[in-house]
């Protein structure tokens, strides 16, 4: 039986050698050579693979994401009926998501951007001093990349708080769920950080509406997936002056076209889907358990559960 | 007896208000206004106070800096012979310092000026994802600051070294101390990060042969004083191409002049000495604390040690 890739070919083969160095007995073939589709009993796949080809393959037992997102997996047709999705859950991964979220949030709570543009002016200008204790961070999504950012940030003196689905716990950080619950957040946060995984639920959650419910002089940042946001609503939200700065890495479509706004805005710091990537070394053993797993019929780890869309 | 206050005026009655606050006992007298020279038990005072003045206070028995620094007093002719200088430790003021070195380093260990530079070129491009592992960061001066900066870096992942003049334990933090310790840190130091007081020892040390002791790549923080770089030095190691980057918060002199070649530099990111800003009504209590030490004979905290300068 055999494992099949499917990513951009810059990383097939980094991930062929990472799952190789955990077990060598596995036979690894790199898509579109896919040879016997009945030998294939685990599809290791990435954002560009067409869900619909993977039904080609009649012993697949196992499908995983190459990194902590399935919505590209789960978007129609979706995976084969009956056959088990895992994610990756990653020290690294998630490593990457707090750098790229403290960098972002730091960058508007030290007003980099007016200390940026003072330095081109050549003016010594001492702003007022931030309040830490004051600069209120709201979190939608407290899960491994959300759970780890509000712990960092709580460390750090901020005030945290964050919205998941079901009532959650998490020490020092204020808890929020539901529809009322996203508004009172929304209206108490200073900074707010989208890091929700994208479902039907949370597809468009950041609207004029809900971005109108923000502070006056908020920032938003979004690393989760483009599709969170209403780009246009975003946009007019910043040039309206509601909002006072964005930091995004996900947009809906990926790369961002090269004549959307985003790009030479003002209050807009943008990087291409870069906050958070996946090292193939890092992730490989959690993979090698799951085919493991698969094979001896075993519980999956880092399963998504498709009632809940991730 | 009186309390002497000197500071630029803008953030003089805050002071007052703030010791007030504490101990609305005190007697506090704005500078120059200081009333009979006899009735001043104590001088709070910032950078721009001339030493030699305080030699008019027959009964003056403390000086405090109004920073964390003391080099301003140290100074010829120095504080009046007999005279015991305290300084600030303030959580507040360690916090400031603690996210600006966090918002530097996280800058330039996440590449941003190439991002920054791809946003206003409109290219999609991911660069090589960074390993936080491997980015090697030493700090000179592992006291209040240098010591959370390290533990923060260190919480993140980074490995982290440190120099101190006295050998020091840290947990996880490599230790050197002394000439040769300096220079096998300074050989190891992806980042470098500036954090000790200006005494003579210390005056001058970032000099053309310790920059180039770096390895080739490795980026600058200085937010101690702008007195431990020779600038000059600095802006060749930079134009070399030795250095990648600098953030400077400190110089010599202060402010910058406005024609310096540091304002418009490509690889220099600075503020205008603002990394960490005193908040009076953080710093009043220990202040007045040793106000009522010095009164009652007792041991200061936070006092200066005139024979190490700092
Ligand atoms: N830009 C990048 O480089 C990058 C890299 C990695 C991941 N990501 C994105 O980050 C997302 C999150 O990853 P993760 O590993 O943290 O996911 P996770 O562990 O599954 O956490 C998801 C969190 O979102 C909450 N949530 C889900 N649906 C919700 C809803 N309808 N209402 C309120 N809260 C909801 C969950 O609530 P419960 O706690 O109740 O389950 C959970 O707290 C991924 O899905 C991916 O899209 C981006
Ligand atoms: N830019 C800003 O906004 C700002 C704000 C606050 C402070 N500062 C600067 O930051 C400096 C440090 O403040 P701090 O509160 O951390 O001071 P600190 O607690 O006194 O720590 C000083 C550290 O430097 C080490 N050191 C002193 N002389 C040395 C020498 N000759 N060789 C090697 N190590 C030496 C000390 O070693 P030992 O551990 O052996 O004593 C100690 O670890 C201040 O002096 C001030 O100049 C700047």
């Amino acid at each position: 039986m055999a494992i099949l890739l499917s990513t951009k070919s810059a990383t097939m083969a980094a991930w062929r050698d990472a799952l190789l160095e955990v077990d060598p007995s596995l036979e690894v073939r790199l898509f579109p050579e896919a040879g016997d589709p009945a030998e294939i009993e685990a599809a290791v796949c990435w954002t560009a693979h067409d869900m619909a080809e993977l039904r080609r393959y009649p012993n697949l037992r196992l499908i995983v994401s190459m990194g902590a997102g399935v919505d590209h997996l789960m978007r129609p047709p979706g995976p084969p009926p009956g056959i088990p999705v895992a994610r990756l859950v990653d020290t690294r991964l998630t490593q990457g998501m707090t750098e790229w979220v403290l960098l972002n949030v730091l960058r508007f709570h030290r007003q980099d951007a007016e200390y940026r543009a003072q330095q081109a002016a050549r003016i010594w200008h001492e702003l007022p001093a931030p309040d830490t204790a004051a600069r209120r961070i709201g979190i939608l999504g407290l899960g491994e990349l959300g759970g780890d950012a509000a712990r960092r940030l709580l460390a750090l003196g901020f005030p945290v708080m964050g919205w998941s689905r079901r009532p959650k716990d998490l020490p020092g950080v204020e808890g929020f769920h539901g529809a009322a619950g996203l508004e009172a957040m929304l209206a108490r946060s200073d900074i707010l950080v989208c890091l929700l995984p994208l479902t039907p639920d949370t597809r468009g959650l950041l609207d004029a509406r809900r971005l109108g419910l923000l502070p006056r002089g908020a920032f938003l940042l979004n690393a989760a997936r483009g599709g969170h946001v209403v780009q246009p609503d975003l946009l007019a939200a910043l040039d309206a002056g509601h909002l006072a700065g964005a930091a995004l890495d996900v947009f809906e479509p990926e790369p961002l076209p090269a004549d959307h706004p985003f790009w030479a805005h003002p209050k807009v710091v943008l990087t291409p889907h870069a906050a958070s990537i996946t090292i193939p070394r890092s992730a490989a053993p959690q993979v090698v358990e799951n085919i493991h797993r698969a094979r001896e019929g075993r519980p999956l780890i880092n399963r998504v559960d498709f009632g809940a869309g991730y």
